[in-house]
């Protein structure tokens, strides 16, 4: 049970971009350099993080990705679920249904008491995640991070850098 | 983030172990008979329940699987886990720690806030399956099922059915 290495990317580059003024960008070439990333791949992911509402993307020579919404509505679990979908890691098959212990189908009219528990714990998971939000992590911050995250990325030369 | 396929088959073959008699066995032969699956690959994944300490297996003819301990003091956590391992599926690769917006160790020494969430989630996910024995499944279950399971299991003809 893995969630992709990008989770980690967009989860810190989302922190990020919460640290901008109101209406600042940082591109992806800027996003990619800031955490050494691969550039294409990472793009790929800021879009699927832009098709969730998390991020906004703006094009043009000095476009790029900010928060498509408060940093106080932007939870954990919206980052995590673009990244990796939004599924159970449980996978139910109804192995009661089947073989010499098959049960019959009336009998399997409930969802089956052992994914209906696995499902109780990815739901504690999601509400753990649904209960942080990006600006409860920019509480816990030092108070010279976010001009040293901003200086930063001004300071980019090149959006290939 | 997906748990094994086999996940699903080794709650249910744990659970059925349980609803056996004190003292009795099933063979994974048994077992895969039961519930259609891969004999073979069912047998080295109840022989990690075993190493888990969940299972103990004996030898011989009439050998099989039974519960390592009383069915009150085995978790799904613990059933999940000796199959998948218990590592987090978040994995932090210090990304803050590289690129232009490197922070320098000093500012590294406590773990990351967002691993730290992360972790968090994980944990609330695990304390929820740990918070339900294979005892707590046999109570759901309806009062033919573990004579049932019994007879079925004994009917088997061959260990190779």
């Amino acid at each position: 049970m893995k969630l992709p290495v990008s989770t980690e990317w967009l989860l810190h580059c989302a922190a990020t971009l919460a640290q901008l003024e109101s209406g600042a960008t940082a591109s992806a070439a800027q996003l990619a350099g800031y955490y050494d990333l691969p550039a294409p791949y990472l793009a790929k992911q800021l879009q699927a993080l832009v098709k969730a509402g998390v991020l906004s993307a703006t094009t043009g020579p000095r476009g790029g990705f900010r928060l498509g919404r408060p940093a106080s509505e932007i939870t954990l679990l919206q980052i995590v679920e673009a990244v990796d979908g939004a599924s159970s890691p449980y996978e139910c098959r109804e192995i009661r249904q089947q073989g010499r212990g098959a049960l019959p189908p009336e009998q399997c009219l409930r969802t089956c008491v052992i994914a209906e528990k696995m499902a109780d714990a990815h739901e504690a998971w999601r509400r753990s995640l649904a209960g942080v939000s990006l600006a409860d992590i920019l509480t816990t911050l030092p108070s010279t991070a976010v001009p040293r995250t901003r200086s930063i990325l001004t300071d980019t030369p090149s959006p290939h850098n």
